[in-house]
């Protein structure tokens, strides 16, 4: 409520594919004072995650540090800062390390992170795949299994290190599970003298009774055969009770595993539990259809962490890059239309469709009623995602990237590197602040001079 | 000793310049069996590491694996593993966990760690730059600095955040302290907002009379103004006499900096000791004129592993990769040679030159006879090292790379990266098994949801 001349302050919480719009969207209006807060330094193109998890790309090509996107944007700050809950009514966020930031339109675009389903516990043998973090320790637990199965003459040892176990048959299920497929299948496959990584088991569980399921029927039956061709088993219908140092548990049934990766189930930012608003079933706060908090209109939720129907009754919007990226254009153009006295307008969700790759260049779509597979989609798949790699620099590189991996079926990142930067090799278990399983992954490979 | 047919067995340890050197020297030799050790599973070029610790390149730019260097050549076996020791009368080498491996031929090529002159405890606020863990580790706690010294208040812990201290001037330590002053000066000139990052204090500290001891001193003179120019401070004959959590003591003065990193020594494998065999002061193996130790004419030490006086009297060969390449080749040449029953023929090193690069732009190389400077020297700079990236791909896409940030100023790979992958926010200190210091780095920013 600054009267007159004093600028007006926009808070974004989140550097994610929302947050990012909202900023950029607020370009030129030189009475806002803009700040971006991000608790980590760059915003990441989520959707080729799963390439640096599996050696296809390298970190630096699909993100891109948030100061360097807003570098000529003047009226945007950003800080690296965590947000620590709300106080409404004197409009202010309070921060971790930076105290109390005031508002005059607040923005929480905070995403959304794992969920375990009660299961915490499980996090340790089933990392899932959200941070850059998460995709380099993956990729270290691929690539260390098979180099200590070249090493493991124990034929069962051998074995579990040489099985793959993906849970939850989403798009980055199916996209991790084609991937190791093909790793083993082609990329790996001259590299070692005693094991065959073809022999390779790559395991995908599924607790519905088909994958993609919020594809057509007959794309994912298409996707199915174009799993099983990569050499990956499919198991629909099939409920995982535990995961453990050894593999997992399905009911009677358990398969030895020295690498689960967890794919399965997402919830909201905890902050929201913080906020005294009203959540959903899943802990996403109900948002009106402007996209902000009832009874705290400059509060806007969007991206995964809102919970959004367009019509009453009907389900609310996915957690989807594209929802979250036309949410955060539409609070941008909203706070512009409030700025010059106008009223809000409602947001309306332009439905462009939904794709998944499997392996190489398979993939599958459906966009304005049709639907497509195999190559054509997989073409299609790339051009949209490298069109929306936000900075040229990279979008070029990820190209030139892909099109020799694909010319040469060679992954360029196929790097191990450990989490300690003083140690040269190490187990890939738990960090050491928690009581490690002996069991829980792979045998250290030690630290003597080599 | 096999009679007959059997075939002989090399046994390599490391796979940085020598022992890949060696290897690919006996490609195609199919009455050798050759087994490739190393406790990593990349080949790294180490002159460009700097690159990566500088936010310039990603890792998996200047590394390969070791495998896909060989998985064309069926007579070499790569392993992850880490040797322990050796028994030369049954020659065998220990290994950490693979028991005793059999050979007939061993060469050593282990490389040479950091070394703090007996202050090991100083490597905590002091990391040196061998490895890609520690490169990615020296890039975190730069580009946190800068974050850190945006949301600081305080003028004078901002300044100590804004301070970057090198210690040691060899080409490592000026490759490191001319980066910082580009990155300060250009890239980031854009990207904060209370901050100017143009006001960070770069000082490089040298205990002798000048930098670059081992070129000319015009070149050492020039390369103290590019340094200059770029905002460098050069101290030379300035001892550290202790590096703390605060920043670096040098005798009677001092210099608060939450950026440290050491370019200052070098010691070669631990294993060196525990072989019973001379070393020389630093801990190198002497080795006879064919790389050989002297009285175990089967087991070869080549590269900075290595003490070799050409002629008696006169200094030992410098830990350069040029010297390790060669060195590399030679032993294989030897090992075919005697696999013929021909005579052994003594190492003989050629000298190249040497070169060391100031930023972006500026080299200084010797070669031949002739001393350049400038532009001139850094494009001879940048070929020679492109050239000898290894694989064809790195070679273009780094190409690519430095064509782009030359034109653009950028850093590509400007990328926070925590150690641990379940942490979103960690405070850039000490691994958890060792109580960490608390002042030891900027505070910590905190892990609540953003």
């Amino acid at each position: 409520m600054n009267a007159g001349k004093a600028k007006k302050r926009v808070l974004i919480v989140g550097g994610g594919f929302g947050g990012l719009r909202v900023a950029r969207g607020l370009a030129g209006a030189d009475d806002l004072e803009i700040t971006l807060l991000d608790r980590r330094n760059h915003h990441l193109f989520q959707p080729l995650l799963y390439q640096v998890a599996m050696a296809g790309l390298s970190p630096a090509e699909i993100a891109v540090p948030i100061r360097t996107v807003f570098s000529r944007q003047s009226n945007c700050r950003v800080i690296l800062e965590s947000a620590a809950g709300i106080d409404f009514a004197n409009k202010k966020l309070k921060t971790t390390g930076l105290g109390d930031l005031d508002y005059d339109w607040l923005v929480l675009a905070c995403g959304s992170r794992h969920s375990y389903f009660g299961h915490g516990e499980w996090e340790d043998y089933a990392p899932g795949l959200k941070s850059l973090e998460e995709a380099t320790e993956i990729r270290r637990r691929v690539l260390t299994a098979f180099e200590l199965a070249e090493k493991e003459t124990d034929p069962a040892k051998q074995r579990r290190l040489l099985t793959f176990v993906v849970i939850g048959a989403g798009p980055t299920g199916v996209e991790l599970a084609g991937a190791l497929g093909e790793i083993s299948r082609f990329t790996l496959s001259r590299d070692f003298r005693r094991i065959d990584p073809e022999r390779a088991r790559v395991i995908l569980i599924e607790a519905g009774p088909r994958i993609l399921p919020t594809f057509a029927e007959k794309l994912s039956d298409k996707a199915t055969r174009d799993l099983e061709q990569l050499g990956v088993t499919v198991w629909t219908n099939t409920m995982v009770t535990n995961v453990t140092a050894e593999g997992v548990v399905l009911g009677g049934e358990s398969v030895q595993s020295a690498t689960v990766l967890w794919a399965a189930g997402v919830a909201p930012s905890e902050l929201n539990r913080s906020l005294g608003v009203e959540l959903d079933r899943q802990g996403r706060i109900i948002v009106d259809k402007d996209c902000s908090i009832p009874g705290h209109r400059e509060v806007f939720v969007i991206g995964d962490q809102a919970h959004l129907e367009e019509e009453p009754g009907k389900p609310p919007l996915p957690g989807l890059a594209p929802v979250a990226i036309q949410q955060g254009r539409h609070v941008a153009r909203n706070i512009l239309l409030e700025l010059k006295g106008k009223p809000r307008e409602p947001f309306r969700y332009v439905d462009k469709g939904q794709m998944a790759t499997i392996g190489r260049r398979r993939a599958i779509a459906q966009f304005a009623g049709m639907e497509i597979a195999g190559f054509v989609a997989w073409l299609a798949w790339l051009l949209v995602h490298v069109y929306y790699l936000i900075g040229f620099k990279n979008r070029l590189q990820v190209m030139w990237e892909w099109t020799w991996s694909y010319i040469r079926f060679r992954r360029g990142a196929r790097l191990i590197v450990n989490k300690d930067w003083r140690a040269p090799l190490q187990t890939p278990t738990k960090p050491a602040e928690q009581p490690a399983p002996v069991e829980s992954l792979p045998p250290p490979a030690t630290q003597a001079p080599a």
